[in-house]
Order: structure tokens, then sequence, then C-alpha cells
């Protein structure tokens, strides 16, 4: 009986291989191999500088990592690789390679090895901003329906406008190249020797669409002609739904893996959006709130409707049939490391110090220690804009509350507070929007370490949430699409009942802090209203 | 030819006299003394403890300052006293002290040297909170048409509270007590044997004014029964303008300060306000910006004008038969303090060590390199409330326009910037209130020493400042009165002429910064009424 699965999550410096059994989920073995080139963003292999808002990859690192881990894992459990249905991956994303009539990565060619843009972009690769500028302006102006499912504005992170800063600084590279894939598309067709392209990634980072596919060809002429032909050619429309079946793994794939020929290939999916199978969501109503420097807010629904200021809604992006919301906020981690770098007291660092504690963990405790509201702050955590509901970057953050007895702990406090009311207000919307948020799931590694901000997060938002106890949420998401692939299970739902992770942090809202933190909310709103609607400018002006 | 006066500033820990020449405002000679027993906030002489929130003082420490500093000035001088034709005295206010029959201070008496409400009650003497309420609850209630003069607030450093707290703290010493007196007003009385009550002090601390009286007997007596005959009793309502004649030196004033009998004694005046005739405040038109841990905004106008929300208005308050209005912002260098103490990073506090330079000195010195508007931030000043325009003590403050990049010295600029536009709200309030703005001085400490701030305030004013450059603003100030009571110039604005600082430093606003600053007041004075006048209350509810 086939009753294993492996799942591959590759991330920014790492990738992680899991084999699980797939009547239980348990994790029977695990191997995790660092990028021999980690992120390149300030020299290529030859030692050629490369632009500081860049940042590349190699694409043989993830070659070697899937082949070092999953023999690695089959070697450790001693399980039969005949034993193993399937394997999946997940992947950063967006990651773009170009890649020759045969596949292979263009800067695997002699005359590219010297040119950046032969290499992965990786999705912090930044230098494609212009490019990014350029495709939301000409979108605005041409009317593009599209723009309105990413919350008006592209990102210098996706698909388009990194191809195009390819094709600008070398044109003769664009011209030579067959493909533009995604890393985690290419790695999967390398196993199986066919094309993959998973809905999951060419929906929320290439602006595709399961019923408009790419933008027009008149539209992308604008931003250049030669990018008029692209879709179709250099990028593929042959778009499959993540977690189905993507093909089987032939020779090259058994010798690159130690797993059998015919072993069933997952479409590959974003290593974040993982999460949700592994936490057990496969269908409506469920939320799960991804917790990090930012946060994304996915949920599933049978339909498909309109919901104003969220990042994306992709059909087929992380289960088959349905429509897989991503609402945003764009700055969570990120504004609490501002707090400790930038306003944090000297005393405090030496206490901290004293007492054998790293800041955050310091300043956390003082904070632990105050009930809710007691800090008197409330603020807009707009620190980098606003992603969802307002969609507007240009907004900047606010503090309102100071006193003379104002401490710090108390303004790191309302920070977490104002990030849990935006969490609130993306809650909100989806609700009146029509997409029912019944449960609350939330993962990433604030949610794993930081027991502060998650009560914070149940007592604002008035709800349990559950935070699956695992640190390989991805790779295990992976091999539940693998053992679904593999046809170990007849629906998604029966390999989530079996294979999600079984060990499950709840945090229960406590009464009394939900009903001040609904009074705190209410004006949160109101100040939403006024700042981020029109009433009042001077949080874009500044 | 009489051509010497003498000034003597009575501040919290010393006393400080200047011997001037009434031609040039030179100062010839000069003294300090500090008071033996410095401020009493934690026991009486005895040992016996007081109250934590109490600060007493001890009135043989004002005659020991006086006579020593004023014998001290004409021995170093080697001026005759026969040349010296007055004395004048500034006083810190509201000080309160009780008097038998004699006008001996009743802290003199042995039955009562253990009482601390014997005492003189210092200005920052707080623990007649709960009575200062009283007063305010009670006036509301009733009416009380001079609320309005003070901000719709008592003070729990004023006169009325510090007595009621003596009342029920003490019946036995409140009986015995024939005059409840102003500290300066009785050390002035003792030089010249007669009893001297100032109009400033009065006005300013006491709810009197010249149209009106004190407050009625009926609404004293709502208070506590004892207190509904107190006027005209154990307080004095013969109030003289502050700067005329109150008197001549009797023999026992010849022998304490070695001045000659029969040279005149001046009316004294509260220790900040004499800084207006010391630089030449004499008319309408001026504006003298007092600048502390709060500031004060101080002007003459002939007419008696309603202006909402000032602090107080009192006829012959400064300068004899001009009204004298006094506005104020409750919290400015406390602001900067509590920023630096709780805001500041543990790196810069390193950098600034190094550098040999004070927190306060590293993070002006960054904030003086950025431009105006550059730190994108904009706040609200309401650390302490807002006194004046809105007289609204449960306002906090605000900062809008934080994003991840905001820096330290923005926010200590932005705070700096927000004190200027509560200044310029307030000259604006003067100006559309009929009492006009043409001139503006700034004193006080923050004043003399950072510039950064004060061409802040001229750029943001779009005027030029004048800060007279003296250490003896407040005693040459009390020499110019006493050269006008002694009879040396016809008219006060002759005694300025002549007397007043000749050295001025001068701010002259910078064009494109009141271009930048004018744009972001705009938008403070949108946010003032939106926050403080009733659009929305977050910033009293918090």
């Amino acid at each position: 009986m086939k009753n294993y699965s492996v799942g591959v999550d590759f991330g920014t410096l790492s990738a992680r291989a899991v084999l699980a059994d797939t009547e239980t989920g348990e994790v029977i073995a695990e191997s995790v191999f660092e990028y021999p080139h980690g992120v390149m963003d300030s020299a290529l292999p030859s030692g050629k500088k490369v632009d500081k808002n860049s940042a590349y990859q190699h694409p043989q690192d993830y070659i070697d990592a899937l082949s070092f881990t999953v023999k690695d894992i089959i070697n450790k459990s001693s399980v039969d690789s005949s034993q193993i249905c399937g394997i999946g991956i997940d992947f950063t994303s967006c990651t773009v390679l170009p890649l020759d009539e045969n596949c292979m990565p263009m800067c695997f060619l002699k005359e590219f090895e010297d040119e950046c843009h032969a290499y992965v972009k990786l999705w912090k690769h930044h230098s494609a901003q212009k490019e990014a500028d350029e495709f939301t302006e000409k979108a605005i102006e041409n009317g593009e329906k599209w723009l309105e499912n990413y919350g008006g504005k592209v990102s210098s992170e996706w698909l388009f406008p990194k191809i195009t800063e390819t094709l600008r600084s070398s044109p003769e590279l664009y011209k030579r190249t067959a493909y533009f894939a995604e890393a985690g598309d290419w790695l999967s067709g390398l196993l199986c020797g066919c094309e993959v392209r998973s809905s999951c990634m060419a929906g929320y980072k290439g602006m595709w669409s399961k019923k408009d596919g790419y933008p027009s060809k008149e539209f992308l002429g604008k931003i250049e002609p030669e990018l008029s032909d692209i879709v179709g050619s250099k990028i593929s429309e042959n778009i499959k739904p993540t977690g189905t079946l993507a093909g089987r793994i032939n020779s090259y794939g058994a010798a690159l893996t130690g797993l059998k020929e015919g072993t069933a290939v997952s479409v590959p999916i974003i290593d974040a959006h993982a999460a949700l199978i592994s936490a057990g969501i496969v269908r409506g109503g469920e939320l799960m709130i991804i917790i990090g420097t930012s946060s994304c807010h996915i949920i599933l629904d049978k339909e498909e409707k309109s919901v104003k200021g969220i990042c994306g809604v992709v059909r087929d992006g992380i289960i088959p049939s349905y429509a897989a919301y991503e609402g945003g906020q764009s700055c969570v981690g990120d504004t609490f490391d501002w707090f400790v770098n930038n306003c944090l007291p000297s005393s405090y660092i030496e206490e901290a110090k004293k007492e054998g504690k790293s800041k955050f963990e310091y300043i956390k405790e003082k904070a632990a220690k105050l009930s809710a509201g007691e800090s008197h702050l409330l603020a807009l955590d707009w620190w980098n804009g606003n992603r969802t509901p307002l969609a507007d970057y240009d907004l900047t953050g606010a503090i309102f509350g100071f006193t003379l007895k104002t401490r710090p702990e108390e303004i790191y406090r309302a920070l977490i507070e104002a990030t849990a009311y935006g969490t609130k207000a993306i809650t909100e919307l989806y609700t009146e929007s029509g997409v029912a948020v019944e449960k609350i799931y939330a993962t990433g590694g604030i949610s794993m370490k930081d027991e502060l901000l998650m009560q914070i997060y149940a007592d604002v938002l008035g709800k349990e949430i559950c935070v699956p106890q695992s640190s390989q949420a991805g790779a295990l998401g992976s091999a539940i699409y693998a053992a679904c692939a593999g046809g170990a299970f007849d629906s998604f739902e029966d390999a989530a009942e079996k294979m999600a992770i079984k060990n499950v942090k709840r945090y229960t809202p406590i009464k009394e802090n939900t009903a001040i933190y609904e009074k705190l909310y209410k004006s949160y709103k109101e100040l939403t209203d006024y700042f981020g609607r029109g009433g009042n400018g001077i949080l874009k002006s500044l």
C-alpha cells in the first residue's frame, strides 16, 4: 500500500522536505538544505556586481535542494520509495526564471552566466519598481478591469514588471528566452518532463484569471511592443489548478530524487498558501491569517463575489473549484520592528540586557502586563499604507492619545492592537461582501511565537483563533496535495481530515476585553473613514 | 541725582537682586541668595513629614534673601544708597502665607511651628487638587462668570483652593490667621510697614478682577460656610496696580536692606510677568511668549475684549491702565522631556555619549539637519491637554504620518513644530478677538538656549521674534518698576525706553519654510477643529 507522500517547501534561503504518513499526516522524516548561493543581492557567482535593489537566486540550488532533501528523507525513514504515492512542492513567489526551448535556465548557458537577468528573480527583487508603476499608470489610463482584483496597484514583485525589466535591460536575453516561468512551476515540470503552470502563482502574481486569462495583447503592447505577443508564446496559458495532478515522475526525476518513475507530481502552490490545507482549510467559511512582516488573509468560497479592496481572488488558486480570496495588511511585524529599533529607550535596553532578554521579549512582557484599553492609545496601522480594505499605499500611520504619562510599552501594545483592528476590518469586509467568516486560523512566524499578540487578536476579533503548531506547515501542505494527486484520497476534504496538523493551540477571546476593544474598534473605523476615505487627506499629503 | 534702582527676583530656590542704572538699564551689581530651607516637600524644619504633593517654603528665607542680596549689591557697587530711588520685587505665585494681625507669619509662632499649613504654600504645592476640582464644579453649577476668565478650570496652585485646604486641615490655624497673603505682597509690605496687595497676583491667581472683585460671598459660602466672609477680612480687597508706588521704606526696611528710609517700594509682580517690561513691552500690540515646561502668551491692550479660551485677563496686571491678557500652552518643554526620556533609542544615546553631547544636544542637532516639512509628520501638542484656545484638559496628543522610515529626530522635530502651531493658534485667537499682535518677543529658559526651536517658531509664525539676552530679565523688570515708583520717569514708556534689555537676538522667518509651515498649519487647524471641537471625541475618551 502506498501510504506516504512527499512535500518540499522552497523558502527564501533553504528548502525543507517532509515525508508524511497519508493515514495520519504524521511527519516521518524531514530534511533541510540551504541554498549554496543564498540570495545574490550584491554579486553574481562570477563576482559581477548587481543593483542594490535586486535579489537573484541560482536555479541549480533548487535542483540540488530537491535532490538532496528527497533522497535524504527516503533514506532516513527507510520507507521504500514504491510506498510513496506523490510529491508536491510549494515555492516562494513570484520567482521569474527565463528558460530556453529545452526548459533549461538561461543562466546555465555560458554566454549568459554574467547576465543577471538570466538568473531567478526572487520575490524580493525590487528593481523593477519603475516598470511596476508604469503598469499601474497605464492600467488606470486604459481602464483595465483586472487592476481592481489586485487592489489597484501592480507590485514590482510580480511577473510582468520583472519580465519587462529583462526586456529593457537585456533585449538579447529576452529574445533568446523561450519561456518565462515561476521557479516552482519549472522545478515541478522538471520532475515529470512536461510543462507545469500553477493557477495559484499565475493568479496571485501574474495578473491571470481563470475567466479572463492574462492582460490583453493591446494593453501589454502599450508597455512595450515586444510584449504584445508574449502570452501564448513565452508565457504559457496552459494553467492547471493547484494541487491537481501535474504529471508523473520520469527517469530524470527518478534519478534526481530517488522516487519511483510514475510517482504523481502535484501542481505547485505558493509557499504561504500551502498553510491552508495543512491547517485543514479546504472549504468556505474558514479564514487563514498569515502573520509575518506583513499579513495576508485568505478565505475560500464557492462563488466569486466582488470584495472591494482585496489583493486578489483566484479561482482554483488553493483548492480546485473554489475561489480563493486574499486580503492583506502591508505592515504588521515590520511595524513592531520599526518600533523596537527606533523608539525603545536606553533604560529598557539596559534592563533587558540585565535580565538576559531580547528587546522584543522585554517590551512584550511589559505590554502583556497592561490590560485592554489601559494604554489609552489608539493607532491607525498604516506605517506602510493600507492594502485591504482601502488599497491606498500613500496612507501613513497615526497614534492618538499621548499624555506625559505614556510609556513605550503602551505604544507597543497600541501598535499590536491597531494591527488587530486592521484584521478585524478585513474580516468585516469579507462578511459584508457575502463571504462568510465562521472560523479563524492563524499561521506564520508571529502566530507561533507571540502569545500576547494572538490573545489580543482573539479579543479584538471576538472569536477563537486556532494556530496549528507545526514548523512544517508549508511542506506538509505540499505533501497533502501530493497525496491527493497520487490518488490516496477521493477528495481534498478527506485528505485534510486525515493529514492536517492535529496539534492546534486555541486562543479564546476574553469577554471583558472584547467589550473594551469593540468600543475602540468603533473609533478605529470612524478614524479609518475620516482619514482613509476622503474626510481628511492629511495622512496622504504629509 | 538718584539714578539707581533695585529689583529683586524671588524664584523657587533662590532670590537674585540687581542694582540697575536708571539712565541705561545697565546692571551695575548683582547678588544671589539660595533659600536655606529650599522647597520643603518631604518634611518641615522640625523633621515632621509632609504630604508628598505638598511644597512649602520658610518665610524667614525670603527675609534673609532680601537683606543679604540688597546689602550685597550696594556693597559691591559702592553706590551710595541715597542714590537709589526705589526697590521692587517680583515673586513666584501663587504663594500663600497665613499672617497674624501684626503681619507676622503664623509659622513664626511657637505653637504653629509643626503645622505645615502655617508655612508658605509654594506655587507647586499640589495637595489642594480636591479643593480645586470642587471650585471648578461648583462654579460651573453656579454659572460663575469669572470661571470663563480662567479657561473654565480652577487650578490647585491658586489662592482659594490652598486656603480652603488650610481651613479644612487646620481649622484652628485658619481661625487664628488674620490675613492670607501672597508672599511677594507680604515681603513688599514688610519693607514699608503697610498693606500691599498686587493686582497681578490677585488677578491671575486669586480669581479677582478690577471690575468684579473676588468671587461672591454666596459662592464662597457654598464651598465652606466659613469662607463666605473671608473677602474683606482675611483677604484684603485693597488691590493696587502692579508697578505703582506701594509705600516707602520705613526704619525696619532700612535696617533690613541698607536702603534709605523713604526709598520708594513698588507694588510687586509675578516673576514671569516681570519679563515684559524688561523686554520693553509697555503698550499694546507686543506679544511676549514665555517658553518653559509650559508656555504663556501675554499681551497688553487698552481695552478689555472677550478672548475665549485664554487663561486670564487682568486690568492693571502688568502695566497700569492696560488689560493684560494671558494665554497658555499646558505642555511645551515637558513634551520634549517626555520624548527624550521615553522615546530615544539606545543607539542615539550611545552615539551622544561618544560625541560627549547631552541627549538633548544630540537629538536637537539631528533635528536641525531636517528641513521644514521633511519629517512628514504632524502632531497635535496636547500631551497635557489644551489650555488656550480650547481650555480642555481632557484632550490628549496625537502624531500623524508615521512610516517605516520615520526616525526619532523627525518625531522630535514634529513635536517642536506642533508647539509652534499651538502658539500660532493663540496669536490668531488674539488677532481675531481684536487684540492686535504686531511684534513678538520670547523669553524663558528654552528661548535662550534652543535656537532650533526659536527659528521654527519664527518660521511658523511668519514673524520676527525678539529674544532679549539676559539672565536677569525678572530682577531687571522689578528694578524698572522700582525706578517708576521712585519717580525716575514720567511714564512706563520712558522707563522701558531707557532701561529695557538692549541685547536682543532676532530670529527672522525664512520665507520658504513659512510657506511650507502655512500649509501644515492649515492641517493642524483642521485637526484641532475635528478633534478639539466636537467632530471626534476620541482624544478625550481614550
